[in-house]
């Protein structure tokens, strides 16, 4: 038997500053750390202790990863790091103000970027300084690959080969994985785990830092689902 | 051309109360998390930006990678933790004062225990709980090949297989590495980067925190060695 903990980050500078996030390299805030450390600290109460962990490029998910090991006493546990865990690429939305942007485009068009599964925003350009080209996290993978712009099915396209390449052959050897991205690489991997119809997986909120366990049967196959909160301890 | 970056810990709490640390999980001090902050300032002031790093699995190696890559903005590094990098194990001697351990055994032991190349010091009974054998961070290796106390020889033993199968294939693809290490895990690698003698290498003090550049050329060969420190910059 395997398990997987799947932990969102904790809240952001730009949760609280209602921005579009996506792929921006946002920190957590006081708030987002305090969470972080207790989600630590409530993996350790539980025993769950991984083997191995994974996250995203993005620095609010390795931090929240950071204060979580720190926390529960497993600094030493091996990490890798993988850009297809990052967050849904929000494209030129990347930065603006929500609030703005249904003043200008209408809050019906601003509720399909942000919930339809398949409306993809606008694109960054090419020649954008956001793009993900001119970030040196990127440096290795060819331009064609990266983002411009993604809707949920297109994160559910780039995270199913993350799953298939590397967490489910962990799940297969039999060891524990903690799992630290972001609501929609999460939603990406739920959906296909817990088979969410498109417009379901797009209905679901993924907490802040509070764990969800999967257990995972030898065959690799999922069997159970429990969410794990302080106040259950 | 690749350049390699080495940089030992900072101060822990124990270089402070005076006693044996070896494999004993310690934490950095504070002075010793400002340390490792200032040397990530100062890698990144240098344009000094590996794309990879390696560390122990000890807890201040790994705290002072986390800090000086939080303080360069590479927090999404690859890194790559490994046992191998450790600080020497001092066997019994872990946890002791070493005051104390000199009025019991003489200077002169204490000293040949401390600073010899080949005098091992005694072994960590085997079914003390200090041994390395009860750590769940060693879980994965078989109870053999841990130590239960090192000379220097020993530890120039077990780094050198890690230059071989891990960093020395990283220069010769041409990646800059940032090594982050103990004392004597690093006078391992430096023994046989420089050539030192046994001697020789058993009187080198290697600072804290204060990064080391090795250059390499395509072959894998030195071909230079600075040290960077805040005030050159």
């Amino acid at each position: 038997m395997s398990r997987v903990i799947l932990l969102r980050h904790g809240e952001s500078e730009w949760n609280l500053a209602n921005r579009f996030t996506g792929w921006t390299d946002v920190d957590l805030s006081e708030t987002g750390r305090a969470q972080a450390w207790a989600a630590g600290e409530t993996l350790a109460t539980a025993g769950l202790l991984p083997q191995v962990t994974f996250t995203s490029v993005l620095t609010r998910a390795i931090r929240t990863l950071w204060l979580a090991l720190d926390a529960s006493d497993r600094m030493w546990l091996p990490v890798h790091r993988d850009w297809r865990l990052n967050e849904r690429h929000y494209g030129a939305l990347q930065g603006e103000n929500k609030t703005d942007f249904e003043r200008r485009y209408g809050a019906e068009q601003v509720h399909a970027w942000r919930r339809s599964y398949a409306t993809r925003p606008p694109d960054l350009e090419w020649d954008d300084e956001r793009h993900p080209r001119f970030d040196p996290r990127y440096a290795a993978l060819e331009p064609g690959q990266l983002p411009a712009a993604e809707a949920l099915a297109d994160t559910v396209t780039r995270v199913r080969p993350w799953w298939s390449d590397t967490l489910r052959p962990c799940i297969e050897a039999g060891r524990d994985a903690l799992v630290v991205a972001h609501g929609n690489s999460l939603r990406a991997l739920i959906k296909d785990l817990e088979g969410y119809s498109d417009e379901g997986i797009a209905g679901l909120d993924v907490p802040l830092a509070e764990p969800l366990i999967y257990e995972f049967d030898r065959a690799g196959e999922l069997v159970d689902k429990t969410t794990l909160t302080l106040s259950e301890e």
